[in-house]
This record gives C-alpha cells, structure tokens and sequence, in this order.
C-alpha cells in the first residue's frame, strides 16, 4: 500500500532521475483523481514533466488542484499540443473558472485550441455572471430515460460513465431533455434490476437555473443533504450540473469575502499571501480613508467641548476609554447580527426581536462595564490625588456615560446590518468598524454632555 | 409533480382536518429523505400528529432537520412508546449530536429506552470529545470483502443497503474487519460484473481517527473532493464512516466560531435568536470587560500628558480620529492574517514574510492617511482659527503620529495572530478588538511623543 505521504518526494526523486520510464510505471497504476491532490504539490518544473509522461486524464486533475499562478506558470512550460491536450480534457467548470483568471487575449488564444464542441460549453458557460451557478456547472452528468430498466440505467452507465463528473445522482429527462427527477444512485442500487425507471421516479427535485447566485445554491445543498443538483433553463430542459464538492469550496470562499469586509476591508478576492501589494493597498485603503473622513467628525465634536476640557482637563483622559467600549460593544452586535443574518437566523421583519434583544443585552452589558468604570475611578482615587478632589463627580460621569453609550453601541450595532440589508446592501460590508466610528462620534457627544450635566456649577 | 413550496400548506391543511387517513396516502409514496426538509417547517403541535401517521423513518429524518429547541419540545409531545421509536430509528450521528444538547439526566433517561445494540452504539459515539470525528461518524455503511466479485458486491448493496448512510462509497475490510481500501460506487458502476473487488483496490485512500478534530476532516474533505471518508481505530480496523453533507454544516459552523471571536466575543456555539439572553451577555461581557480593563490603560497613558493637553488642548481634540485609524488598520491586518492562517495559506514560519508584506502595506497606509489628516487640518486652518495660530505644527503632529501609528497597526494586527497560535491559542480569539485596544494605548504614546518633539518650545 504506497503510504501517501511519500508519494511527492517519490516523484520528485523520479523526475529528477529523469528516468521515465519509471515514472510513468509509477504513475499507472494511480486512479488520476487520487494521484492529483499529491502530485498537484510538486513544483511546476516538475509537473511540466509529469505531464510528458502522464495520462491526458491525470494532468486535467492534477491541474485542477493548482492554484492559478500555478497553473498559469504550468501552461506556459507546455507545448502547444501539450497546451490543447490539457484545455480540451478539463472538466468544464474548472476549464471556466481558469480561463476567467486571465486576460482577455490569452483567454481567447486558449479558447481558440479547444475543439469545436468544447469551445461551444467553454463560451456558454462564461457568458454567465461572476459566481453564477453558470459558472460552476459542468455539462459531465448521465442523463437516463424513464422508459428504461434499472439494469438498462446501470448498463448506460457502465458503458457511459466514466467521464462523467459524478455518478452519485443520475437525471431522468424526456425526449426532447426536460428534465423529470433526479435519482440518487442508491435507489438504482436498491431496485430490482428489471423494475422500469418511470416506477422510481417521485417528481421531487430541486433545480437551480444558471443565473443564480452561488449563495442560493449553497443554501439548497445545506438544506437537503444533496450530492449534486441539476441546472435547468426556464423550460425545465436540464443543461449541466453542480457538485457538492464545489460547495465546500463555495463555502470557504463566501465565508473569507464576509470576513475581509467584517473587518474593514474589500473582499480581497485572491489569496493575501499571492495579492500583488499595491492591489492590496487599494482594497484596503478605500475603506481606511472612508472610516478616517467619517472619524473626523469625532474632532469636529470635540471641538465643541474644546472649553469644558480646559477647564477640566481630567475629562479628556477618559475619552479613548470610553467610546472605544461603546465601539466594541458596537462591533460585537454587529457581528453577531451580521453572521446571524447570513445563516439565515431570521429576517429582516424581525428586527423588532432583534432590538428587544440588544436593548436588554446592552442595558447589562453597559451596566457592567459602568460599575467597573466607576469602581476603577474611585478605587485609584481613594490612594492618590490623580484625578483631582471631585474624583466622584468624574467617576460617576464616566459610570453613567459608558452605560449609555455601550447600550447605544449595540443597539447600532445591531441595527446597522439591518438597514445597509433593507438598502439592497451587503450587511457585512465594513458593519463594525463603520459601526464603532459612528459610535465614537456618537459616543463624544454623550460623554460629554453627562458631563457637563453632572458636573455643572462645580468644575464646568 | 407536487410542488415543494405547496407541502407543508398542504400537510398544515390535512392535520388541521385531522383527517389522518388522507394524511398517511398523502405521505405515502415520499422518500422520507425526500419529504424531510419541508416537513421540518410545520409546528411542533403539527409534528406531533405527523409522527403518530408517518413511518419511523419518516420520523426520524424530519427530527434530524429540527433545531435543537424544536427537538426537545416535540419529544415532550410524543409517547414513551414513540420516543422510543424516534430514537432507535435516528441516525447514530444525529442522535449523539442530539443528546449532547441534553442535561445529563435527561440524556440518561432517553439511553435508557435505546435497544442494547442501539444503547452501545450511541455511548461509544457519546465518549468522543466535542467537536471531535467521533461525533460526527455514523456506524451505517456498507463494507464489502476483496474476493467478492462486483455482481456479488453490488447484489449485497441491493439486499442491505437500505438503512446505510450513503452508497456513494463502499468500504473494503478483510476477515477481521481491518480497512483494505475505500471505493467510490462509480468504481463499481463502471467495472465488469465478474471482475474481483481485490483487483479494483488501489490501496490509496485517506481516513481519520474517531479523536481528529473535525477541523482537519473539513480539511481532507477539501482537497480530496470525496463524499465520505472511513474512520478507523489505531489498528486500521473500520469503526465508522463521516459523509459529506455533514461538513457542510461543520464549514458553517466553524466559520461561525472564527467570525464571532474575531468579532470580540466568545462563540455563542448556539443561534443568535434562541440563545437564552443571559447566556448570551455572559459570553458577550467577558471579553468586553478584558477589553474595557485593557483600554484603563489609556487613561492612565493619558494622563502622564495631561500637563501638555492642559497647555495645548487642540492635541486632545485629535485623540479619537489618531488612535481609531490605528484600531482600524490592525484589525484589517489582523482579520486578513487570521483568515488567511484558517485557509492554510501559510505557516508560523512564514511570518518573516508576513511581516514585509505589512511594513510596505502599513507605511503606504500610513502615508496616505497621514496627508489626508494633514491637509485637512490645513485646509480648515485656512478659513477659520478653530486650530489656533499655530496650526502648521498641529497638523504636521498629526500627520507624522498617523503614518507611525497606521504602520505600528498593521504590524501588531499582523503579528498578534501569529503569536496567539504560536502560543497554542485560537489566533481568531478576540484578535481584531485585542489588537485594537492595543494600539490605542500605543497610538496615544506615540501621538503625544511626535507632538512633543514638534512642538517643544512653541506650544509645550
């Protein structure tokens, strides 16, 4: 049993030897889909080699796991042969989202080698929008009619399938390719041979239409523990299909976008180790300089207080303290409302809930973070002379304004997701870092107008 | 063909009839597989009376759709006799999943009503650490000997297939039950009928032990794109099997975990809308109190230059706006390295890579954020005295502190990540608000340093 952790240095040490014929011996008597996640490790000097001596069916795969600088350096130590060997036996999605990496004339160039049939599926699919499920289809499926036997299915299938993207759920479609149902191959398995395909038909399937959008087709996979879905057009006539096994991908993806704008920046779209930096830069600066305009607003409010802080300069000691609580109580909803929205915990029409919710939540929240701050002014005070003799006055300032603005934070936190939703916008963009902002323009304002309440005829 | 959105109206009207007859023919010709998702949706009240007419099967697979709330209430309703029922009927890995939300004596007493095969069963799973593969697995599979040929083994599946979990991959064990290898069903579908499944084996295939945490499952199901993988003891010998459909929802959740953390609080580990409140400000006060004590700090910072804010109060109005674009460059930094260190992108050892990365991104950041304060503080200073007469010297402090503060940002925001987990720890703990805190009582030293340096002998 070859030990897979041995398999990449093994080929390295073949390839080095430039022994051949060796290799591809080695390479045999691998199933291509096996070999590919080790092989896929090697360097692409190496790989131009592996692709000397491999199958046609091995390099497709192995390409597939490449990343695309990867497979962008590989193609051009190929020959052109080499080259159109490779484009023509890729899987469909994955020939798709590769080509939809690369400028516009190379793209063309590459589609220019395909043969004619698979020039026409390259095309197709990429007219379909960016994270469509177009984009994501493969047109690799087995289809079966329904006036057929199980064991005339199994047949086809054996003689077939072995192209075929998957053969875990098989499609029924009439004459004319109008899809009817899908079937798990488990019920194939499980019927008498002789039983004719119509019997195990239930009418029940769930399609995806080329235009949607990934997400939804994410959601419908999570919903119902489906290995694969079949894309219709809008008259039910079955064009391709999606696997499951683009989701995790799918997944992963969708979940690093929400992250990168969570955290302030644009989705960065590519890996942040390969990122070019100036790209970089720009997706994050765009956000920096917008959440930096709108912190100015914070100068802006303090320079209305300019007087009461010469007055009482101890004021001015707890500004950071107490709205950068008001922003992480702030980004705490935000987040937790934002990834509740995204899993679809509820709807917008709820937000009612929601507020109830965060009232309560940020009452306590303020409450606890107001007697800490409390206790800490009054505790220093009872040892030192720092905060001056009217130490009570400014810790009770302080206690009642973070209470305020930690309540005031969640509760735009919370909202904050909700309207940018309501708007036709994407909740997670930049939520809670634009939420603390606003909480500390906010939160100025009701620091200090407590403390000019509390602390009026006494040291204002 | 019935139309899904129509089913649960339709199953809500017959219930609501109490015309139980009709109810088991509209049932009936469902895969209960089929039928589960929709069914989920109806009251609990309205479950109750579907379980009394539907097949155990059906039973069990809309139980395994319910959230955990809606679970334990249904239980309440049923009859001992049905519980039972429910319970011997689940899946091995739903039922765990299930009873670990339980308090224990609860759990004790549903043990209590399992079959003793059953009962064995689901406490062997229970002795699997949280979020452990052990968990996750189900013991349903379908395992097949290598001197059987492919019509033997495929008439195998066809006799006891029916309860397994998934046929989309068979197992192959020898005598004493030790795993030979995993086949994908389309190796099957594909080969000869009489040909041997030993002369199918590759001996290739991947599997997990029961204690792996899920995390790494999430993993190898990623790069291998396979539908289930084989769990085995220490001695190779097949335990279990972990499908597909459940990392679906590990992806979810675990990304769930990593967002909520890296929002600044605990994971909730339970829905945004259900979690008791209490519970919830529990998780969410802890790390807003380590933050609010860590943010003291800026009190305390500032107030070794209260001599300088008292003799130039213009240097506090600008304390917010310094210290928060350093907050927002580092958890930019941080969030882009955290995920990027969930990905797999690159490793501890690759900081010193990182690391550059962040000094030609953070100084670039800096400089631009530091000409956009400068010149903002410029432009207003032309038209107005709001910065007073020496407001050249202001704004030049200000420009200089945001580029150093922009830069130490991305550096810390960076760098933190790495150290947590480094460490040991969870790098997406709490990191974006630590970072931030952090920088605040850095950024306000800096500040005041540039400021002093620049204006000593004018204004300080």
């Amino acid at each position: 049993m070859p030990n897979q952790a041995n398999v990449r240095p093994e080929l390295s040490a073949l390839i080095a030897r430039k022994d051949l014929a060796a290799l591809k011996k080695y390479l045999d008597p691998w199933l291509p889909a096996d070999l590919a996640p080790m092989a896929a490790e090697l360097s692409v000097e190496e790989l131009a080699v592996l692709f000397r001596v491999g199958s046609r069916e091995l390099g497709a795969a192995v390409f597939t796991y490449l990343p695309i600088e990867g497979q962008k350096k590989l193609l051009k130590l190929l020959t052109q042969e080499q080259s159109a060997a490779l484009l023509n036996a890729l899987p469909p999605d994955d020939r798709t989202s590769f080509l939809n990496e690369l400028p516009l004339d190379v793209a063309m160039q590459l589609l220019s080698m395909l043969t004619p049939d698979e020039r026409q599926v390259a095309q197709s699919l990429l007219a379909y929008p960016e994270h469509s499920v177009g984009r994501m289809m493969t047109l690799d499926y087995v289809a079966v009619h329904p006036d057929w036997t199980v064991r005339q299915a199994l047949d086809y299938i054996r003689e077939h399938g072995y192209d075929r993207e998957t053969l875990n759920v098989v499609f029924v479609v009439d004459d004319a390719g109008h899809l009817l149902d899908d079937i798990r191959v488990r019920r194939l398995l499980l019927s008498p041979l002789d039983r004719p395909i119509s019997e195990l038909l239930d009418g029940n399937y769930t399609m995806l239409l080329p235009q949607d959008d990934r997400e939804k087709a994410l959601e419908i996979f999570r919903k119902f523990d489906r290995v694969a879905l079949p894309v219709t057009d809008e008259q039910r006539k079955l064009i391709g299909i999606v696997t499951v096994d683009d989701m995790l991908d799918v997944a992963s993806e969708e979940a690093t976008e929400d992250i990168q704008k969570m955290g302030g920046s644009e989705a960065l779209d590519e890996p942040y180790t390969t990122i070019p930096l100036l790209r970089m830069v720009k997706k994050r600066a765009s956000w920096l300089v917008v959440l930096f305009l709108g912190e100015m607003l914070t100068a802006t409010a303090m320079s209305y207080f300019e007087d009461e802080i010469a007055k009482a300069v101890v004021l001015a000691l707890f500004v950071p303290l107490v709205i950068s609580s008001g922003g992480n109580a702030g980004s705490q909803a935000a987040t937790l409302v934002i990834r509740a929205l995204a899993l679809g915990e509820f709807r917008l029409r709820d937000w009612w809930r929601v507020m109830r919710r965060e009232l309560a939540a940020g009452t306590m929240l303020g409450l606890i973070l107001g007697v800490i701050g409390f206790l800490r002014i009054a505790a220093w005070s009872l040892f030192s002379n720092i905060y001056g003799p009217h130490w009570l006055l400014v810790a009770t300032s302080v206690g009642v304004s973070l209470t305020g603005i930690v309540l005031w934070g969640s509760l735009m936190g919370s909202m904050l997701p909700l309207l940018l939703k309501r708007l036709g916008l994407d909740p997670a963009t930049s939520s809670a870092p634009f939420v603390a902002t606003l909480v500390d323009v906010t939160g100025l304002i009701i620091y200090f107008s407590v403390a000019m309440m509390i602390m009026r005829g006494v040291l204002l």
